[in-house]
């Protein structure tokens, strides 16, 4: 059975690992392990215990940076740690992450996180059951917490 | 038989997947295995996948960044990501990226994107196939998806 | 027993390291190890040597970047090396940095740098002995040092 | 005998790889590898493969990146890449960019490429040959390309 | 026998290695090594070959970053490269940079690069022999080539 960690922080203003464990648990049969942490930063250790320690085959990586010019720069740091995790580990880890100055607002910024969490939730899902689905989406510009922008034609 | 990874996003607005491996076909004999991920992030590991669980030779990596700052910052995180791969596996990655605001409008962006593709895909062919025709072509400032510009002369 | 790592330096215009202790002895029962190095950018290292000399289960890495730029990058290539020596061995480092300019004034400085060394040292007790406290407070936007800002809500 | 690797690219606009392999038969007697690749991102891996494959026991990495942002950004992150290359295996690559707004035109671009390329062969062959020469020059204001700007004086 | 290494450069416009070197042999006994390479970029692997090639215990990265933009970004490449090398290696490098433009003047350089040498070879010799006197030290505003600024106070 295909085991998936979900790993987020107390940082985020919205319970995004609530909405990703709900959206995967509609939409596929899978173990669901979840791992909470301060900040974005102990994000990629997270993960890296996910798959270490529980044995998960994907981890989603949900955050929320913050607006001023630090927290873009956490951002990017964790987002590297990510990347070269997944590099160890050979196995995906989805990253979502909603910066705080995405949203004009508290009501804004917590529909966006929702929506995302759940978005990326799908492509966890078809990565994991139905990569085929997401070869017939190449090129079609996808977008998560927001409308696709569709394809661009010559 | 040669193995070429196409790795590529559904969040591009083009399906340079598509185009990469028609022109791939068109210029050798290889067999190619295609993987579609959701965005530039996933690439990196993406591409780890295809050397390691598809024993791929080499990989292109296509993607589009989008236009707003925060996309520079992942097309960034995605480029030292795929470097890294390429030092852990010792094989080339083709990193085919075209920035959504390199073109002024989706015609221009859509023909920039098939463009550069098939272009990189002839570089793939070269690195594989014939070496000796990149060397013929060091420091003539070779270009893709443009003109190229040439060689400065003293 | 559970070995804590504590990583200073003498950069830093406030004993963070010894607050974090005090703490953390107030919180739980562990052993604590001391390290201090010069600056911050000594501090990925102090980590590694506190995990692999000392046996540690868990670090807090301690430090005040400066004002200047090239202080900002200093402190971004030491939260690279934290995040890479994590995933390196798999084990949390709990990363207490309070830049300089964060505060109007020494006063004002010191203080927060010991609210923030020991706010993160609750959440070092939190990952080691009490981890389900942790998901409970996900996404009620947790600051260490400020007032939390709590949840923003749809 | 030592084994000297040239990697260089089709975008520089001036064949530094010819440039530095000339420099170097005039001023040792080593043998010489060349791998072109197509741009400054190829070239960390083309390195990995001149130690790993070809046994070069130091490897000059040279290239002509652009001059608008984004080939600043491939610029650093080629660097990197070329940094943890030698990490990786304990030898030196010595990365020789000329950056394409360093010359006001094209003719004193090239005279530039064709300098600094021959400038840094020789430090290629103080570091095989002749080590202690360089710690000769320890703090004397060494510049490729450009007049050396001498020490500083108390 | 403690063995340290001392990894500097030509490009630099002071003799920070002798400064060094003077300053250990005044206050430890230690055997030394030195190895001057090029330019700042070449500094991790020249540590990394300290420890591997020579079994240096420490090491210090003595460099002078030039002022302009891409020096900068030569410093912080070759910062993240020192620290990527301490943890391969679990070793301290003591990284001694000064930016040209630190210093008004030729002579005031200099000074500056003389004194932080010193400076922070005395950190080298509390790190190796004497690691409760940084313990000490902790929080207490050190700085290397300028004066301390000391603790802030609640």
């Amino acid at each position: 059975m295909v085991k998936i960690g979900i790993a987020d922080t107390t940082f985020a203003r919205f319970d995004m690992g609530k909405a990703a464990i709900d959206e995967l648990k509609r939409n596929c049969s899978a173990q669901i392990v979840r791992y909470t942490v301060p900040g974005i930063k102990d994000l990629p250790v997270a993960c890296k215990k996910l798959f270490d320690e529980q044995h998960c085959d994907i981890v989603m990586a949900l955050g929320m940076p913050g607006s001023k010019p630090v927290d873009k720069t956490c951002a990017h740091e964790a987002s590297l740690g990510i990347i070269y995790c997944q590099l160890m580990e050979g196995k995906h880890i989805i990253e979502v992450f909603v910066h705080e100055d995405e949203a004009a607002g508290p009501a804004e910024l917590a529909a966006l996180m929702d929506k995302r969490a759940r978005e990326h939730a799908l492509n966890v899902v078809k990565l994991m059951f139905k990569p085929k689905l997401l070869e017939k989406e190449a090129g079609t510009g996808q977008r998560q917490g927001y409308e696709d922008v569709g394809p661009a034609r010559i």
